[in-house]
Order: structure tokens, then sequence, then C-alpha cells
């Protein structure tokens, strides 16, 4: 498939090189064209790289891997009609932080994820991977035992197509769990004031390498 | 132990009769001492009962279970010496619905426990079991598999001491993760938005019976 990737951290990197692994089209994406860790990933990968709007342009599914407090103003710079009808899979969180220590989720009762919806009714918003490390997102067996990606998007044909991207990942089937329509997404986006508290007791190890599993 | 359960609904009921099982002293506290839930619960069980300021008076411990919307007015209701130096263990969720959906946590930057014990800085406030069905707290082997309790709070003893009433519970030890202080209360409090969309996707059953394991 054409694969955007928006954002150069190490979300964007890490999923946009295993995706051209994966034999995918990759065109990743920055506000700027002369930012380091672009170019130093072109010259990893050899993916396609330039502005938002040019891989937006070039591809038929985005990855919103910015930060979730700055992802609305870098979709801004997108030409809409590079995002009509197509698919934009949310992976970021929109935290804030302050003293070193969460404060506050900069919206809790009205995601992140809808926001985007919201903006771009004719985009086909998705919502997952916001929940877990990118090393987990593309190597799901580095940990013991079954762990959960989690969906949220209201056009069952966008989840399934990214559903069979998370398969392709190495995820199980059976590990994936659709939440819903994207109002859903507020489960997941909260959920990381949880991860946070996990990650700072010290109790899971120095790399987030951690995940849950719904046990019932 | 003397244990005062504050709220006469499913959570206290049945947390209530279990420790009565357990051989504890149990007085269940509700704001008026005629309330069915109350009386009811006295005949099945044969626990002490009264208002929320006589169920403090008698006892050491005790575990908040009212509605998190109404958790402060309820406190507001017994006599601050009753409180003064005691173990306050908060099992509530402050969640708003609106039109059966979830709209918002009523706080994010400030969670119930932290505004609890910025109330009675002189009580040793717990935050633990918000995260799952009462069943489950008293009943943890119902699940396959191992699956997580979280304590925050500031006091070491009291902590040690409410570890050790979940353990009677039925608890491993090893499933019991102290997230550190009160603070860190906002991550499994926020967790409960996430725990309502589990719920709302209907994946896991009509009954609440499931819960997170975290895996590393």
């Amino acid at each position: 498939m054409k694969i955007a990737i928006l954002g150069t951290g190490a979300v964007g990197q890490t999923l946009g090189a295993k995706f051209l692994e994966l034999g995918h089209d990759v065109f990743m994406g920055s506000r700027t064209t002369d930012n380091e860790n672009l170019l130093g990933w072109k010259e990893k990968t050899g993916g396609k790289i330039g502005t938002f709007d040019q891989a937006a342009n070039d591809s038929e599914i985005l990855f919103n891997c910015t930060n979730g407090v700055n992802s609305l103003d870098a979709l801004a710079l997108i030409d809409k009609s590079n995002l009509q009808g197509k698919i934009l899979v949310d992976l970021a969180n929109e935290l804030e932080f302050k003293d070193g220590k969460l404060k506050s989720l900069a919206s809790s009762d009205n995601s992140l994820v809808q926001k985007i919806q919201n903006a771009y009714p004719d985009s086909k918003v998705i919502k997952t991977f916001n929940t877990l490390n990118v090393h987990l997102m593309v190597n799901p067996g580095a940990l013991r035992g079954a762990h959960n990606v989690f969906l949220s998007g209201d056009d069952e044909n966008a989840k399934s197509i990214v559903s069979g991207l998370i398969i392709e990942l190495g995820w199980e089937e059976a590990n994936i769990v659709d939440l819903g329509v994207i109002e859903t997404a507020v489960g997941p986006e909260m959920f990381m004031a949880f991860w946070v508290t996990l990650f700072a007791s010290g109790k899971f190890g120095d790399n987030a390498m951690y995940n849950i599993n719904i046990v019932k």
C-alpha cells in the first residue's frame, strides 16, 4: 500500500521502516524538509521524504505519528483534497506534563481523534496503537504471552484494512480488540494516563516494554 | 480488624459481607439509617449498621464505597475526629455519563482520591480496587490467569495493611502493583474511561467479569 507517515519521531521512524521492510511504499512527511530525523530516516531506509502535504498526496493511508498536542496543527498543513476519502490512522496522545509529572490529559470529554474526525469528516479516521511502545507495535512477540491492541473508528472497511496492516506487523487477529465507533477512542486515550503511572512506578522496566492483556 | 464500609451499593454490600466472612468486625454506614439496602444487608449478614459517622467512629479502617460523584459530600457527614489518623481506602470512581455514553471524567488533573487526601490530610488515604468489578475484588480466581490490582497512597504502613486485606480476599501478592504516592491514582482513575469502553464494546461479556494483566 501507499503509506504516509506523518511525523519523524521514534514512532514514525520505526513504523515507517517496518512498513518498508514489509514491501509497502512509504512516504515520510514532516513540517520542514531539512529536519535531521527526516534526512536520517531516508538515508537509513531509502524511504521517500517530503512535507506533510507531499506525503499525504502520495498515499492512500496516512499514519499520524506526530505529538498529539501538535497533531491538528500538523494536519492543517495538508491540502484538504489530499485527506479527502482517505484512511487516517491516529496513533497520537495529547498529554500534558508539568514538572515531570502527569498533570492533565488535554482533553477528557473530547478525544484527540474525535477532534480530528470532526475536522476531517470526509476522512476515514481510525484510532489505534496509541496505548503502547512503538517497539511493541512492530514486534508484539517481544512480550511473553498474549496482549492487546485496540481499534476505534466509524468506517468498517477502513478498520478492516488497518487490522490487516496490524496483522502484517505480527499481531494475532484474536488480540486486536475493535472497541466500536470513533467516540470509543476516549477510552484508549485516557488509558495513557494509566500507562504513564505504570511506567513511572518503575515496576515494568526502563524501556516501556509492557502492555496489557484483557483477562476474562 | 474493625472495618467501616461507607456506602450500601453492590460494592459495599459484597465487600462488607466478604470481610465479615473473613472474621472482621464490619460496620456499614449510610446517609440515612432507614435505607433498604442497609437494612437488607444487616438481615442477610448480621453486620452492624448505622450512619456514616457511626460507622467511622466504630472502625480503624474505612472503605469508601460511595459513588465517586458524591464521595466528598458523604465524607463531610463524618465528624473529622472519626477520620483522624485512620486508614481511608477509596474505591470510588467519579465518572459522569450522559445519554448512556461516557462524556467526561469529572476530574482529569486532580483525581478524586487526591481531593479526598487534601480534604483529610490527617487520614492515611489509599486508592485501590477502583479498576474492577466487586465480584473480582472478592474472588480474583474467577478469571483464568493472572490479573492485577493497583495501590496508590502516601503512607507505606497503611499500604501494607491494605495489601494484607487484599491478600486475605484471595489475591496473590505478586499481582498487587504499588504505583507509588497518592498522586499516581490519577492513572487508575482515568483508566475507568477505558474500562467503560471495554464493557460497552460487548467483547468481554455482560457481567463485567474481566480485568487487565500487565504483560512485560
